[in-house]
């Protein structure tokens, strides 16, 4: 069933212009997607929102949009170039790279069944195998048996062969160079000046590593280490006093090596993102606010809000620089999982990028006269994961009665009116007696006063229902014969399907009126 | 006079929270720039501004956001992996690296003077030239002479050296990796075993090329492309018909070697471009819609619209898949450059996808039962020059009257309404007798309409004007003591500095009425 819901989500998403496969007429890009004319209204909407609730709505929260390539050093001094890493492994027998914390367990001594696309390959894997390793091991079909799972206590996903690489520690951050330089041709020159003889291995890897280090910059991994870095240009320029927050929204990057489920985890991504810089002693106070502003929030927009929770991270799941951190999870189709977390970060930020830069980023409180490093709460949301789960949210069938007294099944996008892509439809009923002239006047007010207004005149009336039914169009106008005569129009409500006529000249303000009770 | 007022303008970028330099606290990174509170708004509203009267106010085009990281081969299709690069040379004299089409001109032959900053580098220089070159040079203080110019037709533009390396092509696309992969390893391993021996030079460079090729992957150079990859998609997902638009905004990346001018020429940059699809023979007409369009579009945010102009390519200076392209100009305080520009780019970048991808990429029009490839009218704007345009030209100094007979200078950015990062500020007159109280429920009615107001307590009243005059807030609204008593409140214009009283029920509207009419 719930394969089945994202089946179709996915299957819409595509079929009415939601979201993309990125690059598709080339074979498309690992892990990553395009938001198509709705998707990007879609998108749109959701941080607009998040925007006017988190910025402009506050006195306490300013905003902020800094370049996703920064200084290098910043990412020493957030951890992420060390520890922001995954654990690899080669398989030794199909070659297959694997995440080793992902991977299928198996105890050690357990029989570890290898298993091939066809006959041929297990043939060839066979032989290898008993070469490679002088064991013997019988083959059935496409599967070898015989052998044995070592100690690593797990096997690779692909094949189920125990015979791995040593894992090594692999960067999330995607690197690439900055400035007139040439990486390769630097590795180049020093091969060619024999600085590389001798080395092997590690040795050799960690040089090449220093040759390209100069001019390597890193993609942002998460839009949070600029705050901390402008913290005191913000305090300057915009004499705020604290509490106060800082607040972005833009794409972050991640070389995933496990992708799934959509765009739930992408390789490039959208957050929104908050620091709240607050005095020491206050911030438990504070990360119990934000845990429940958040989930508000989310639930708001929701038509069924008991799928989302706060859960609370146990002592052993927190960073090691946290003091406290909620996770709001929806029940996604697979399960329970993320899609904000709020962490009380303490000072830990601040102090690390004050320590590397040699800069004091600190506050001075003028009205108790001390200076502080301020403690942060960090409200982290997916802006990404939050368009998909709005989409599975607003995914509804129903069984409705035809004219001809059977019954059809109605695909309808329930969206919350303010996320909705188009907010009205204006539709002619014919294509005849003026009818698409008035009905274009009508989209033009809408337009005026800045409503994603659509203008469609294709197929029979019902037909453009259900078609805006599915992309969540929350109002239908229908102009008719009436409509030339007394000045009325209809209004279709996309969830009831009941329509009542309204004024043309009032149709812009019931919809803002609409649009505001959301 | 004009580089005293860029001089201001990034001085007030920086103490107003426009524009910070980005990694600040690490020392900056070359021509990366932060968007601070203010200017975040400011760009915003401007892309905002373009979203709606490009995609929202128009039945023919519709949006897309598409990822950064688009497919390896979409570069290869385009022309950015073998043309988008610009020739550089290092200098042997002072290792500078520059751009051979951007360095001094000097005739073969002509004398060259070589100049260092002190006297001890000029000696050591000297020496070292005289040893290398065989030739002896006269030094006269801190300058070489006695050397001229080699055919190159240039010198260096750090030191005037005349002894330059070859000129290389560098590729202006940030280049990555993606995936499970590990380059480096990869050139480890390679030579390890021995695969790189014996090569050199060009030979060694092509194979290192090749060897990280698998994996490697570009940040976009300009959000275009992906209009042109997933024409298919939404050509197929939105039922639209010819003639019609498909528009983009968001980053671009280039390693651009030459920067210049604060945030004229960054390496990260916003664009704002639109794609639209005509059927061949109409497109010289659509060219000329397009140009008038856009420029007026510009002109209508603008103080000064005699500083936008429009500029034909000479047939030399056109693409060679252009048609034809026109130049939006501005008047920058450095001279005459580029804003935006309107090209015909025919049907080449469709051919060449269909081409690459082997996916057929035309349109069949219903109507006169024909099939054809789309020819392609395409305005490409730059957001990040449009805030430096707008920035500049708003920014004024004028000279007012004070309360004691002498005069001092105002300093006003004259923002367009809907380009102000706030739009309305509401000031107390004091913080005493209910008045903050009264201004915060007045600010609270602006949130609840989607207005981004301000309130604002801190200094006195005229300060606090001086305040919002500086950072372009284009009204001021103050609760007085006859706002307690008769309802009423006071609008200051920014521009005109003109105060008068109305109705406290009716400022939202009156800001609203104001806004429409821009």
């Amino acid at each position: 069933m719930s394969q089945e819901l994202m089946k179709k989500v996915v299957s819409l998403c595509k079929r009415r212009g939601f979201v993309y496969q990125s690059s598709e007429i080339y074979g498309g890009l690992k892990s990553a997607y395009d938001y198509g004319p709705l998707g990007v209204e879609l998108k749109r909407n959701l941080m607009n929102a998040w925007w006017r609730d988190m910025v402009h709505r506050r006195e306490d929260v300013v905003g902020l949009d800094a370049s996703i390539i920064m200084h290098p050093r910043v990412w020493e001094a957030s951890g992420h170039l060390a520890g922001f890493s995954d654990p690899l492994v080669d398989c030794l027998v199909c070659k297959e790279r694997f995440r080793a914390d992902k991977a299928p367990q198996l105890a050690a001594g357990q029989p570890a069944v290898l298993s091939f696309p066809d006959k041929g390959v297990a043939k060839r894997m066979h032989e290898q195998i008993e070469k490679q390793q002088e064991l013997a091991l019988e083959r059935k079909g496409t599967e070898l048996h015989g052998a044995t799972a070592g100690d690593r206590g797990y096997v690779c996903p692909n094949c189920g062969s125990p015979w791995l690489s040593e894992e090594r520690q692999f960067n999330l951050m995607f690197k690439s160079s900055l400035g007139a330089t040439d990486p390769l041709g630097d590795v180049a020159s020093a091969i060619e000046a024999g600085g590389l003889e001798g080395l092997s291995g590690r040795e050799l890897r960690s040089k090449l590593e220093e040759l390209t280090k100069p001019s390597a910059v890193y993609l942002r991994p998460e839009t949070a280490q600029a705050m901390f870095v402008q913290f005191q240009n913000v305090l300057q320029s915009m004499a705020i006093k604290i509490p106060f927050g800082i607040a972005q929204m833009g794409k972050s990057f991640r070389n995933e090596i496990t992708v799934e489920h959509f765009i739930f985890r992408s390789t490039e991504f959208e957050q929104m993102e908050m620091e709240f810089f607050c005095e020491p002693g206050t911030d438990d106070e504070w990360l119990a606010y934000w845990k429940e502003a958040r989930i508000a929030w989310w639930r708001k927009f929701s038509n069924d809000p008991d799928k989302f929770k706060l859960r609370p991270h146990e002592p052993e799941e927190l960073a090691h620089y946290a003091k406290g951190c909620f996770d709001i999870e929806y029940d996604y189709p697979w399960g329970w999982g993320e899609l904000e977390g709020i962490a009380n970060r303490t000072d830990y930020d601040l102090q690390k990028h004050a320590k590397h830069s040699g800069t004091k980023l600190d506050y001075f409180d003028p009205t108790d006269n001390k200076r502080f490093v301020p403690y942060v709460i960090e409200p982290a949301a997916g802006a990404t994961r939050g368009v998909l789960v709005y989409l599975i949210d607003a995914y509804t069938e129903e069984e409705v009665a035809t004219p001809r007294g059977t019954t059809e099944t109605r695909v309808l996008l329930k969206l919350h009116p303010q996320l909705a892509p188009i907010k009205v439809a204006v539709l002619p009923l014919t294509k005849k007696d003026g009818m698409p002239e008035l009905a274009r006047q009508v989209v033009d007010r809408f337009f005026e006063r800045g409503i994603n207004a659509k203008y469609d005149e294709q197929h029979a009336i019902g037909k453009r229902y259900r078609r805006h039914d599915e992309i969540g169009t929350p109002w239908a106008l229908t102009i008719d014969h009436e409509s030339l005569s007394d000045g009325t129009l209809t209004i279709r409500d996309r969830d009831t399907m009941e329509q009542r006529r309204i004024s043309i000249d009032g149709a812009v303000d019931e919809i803002e009126r609409l649009l505001r009770v959301g």
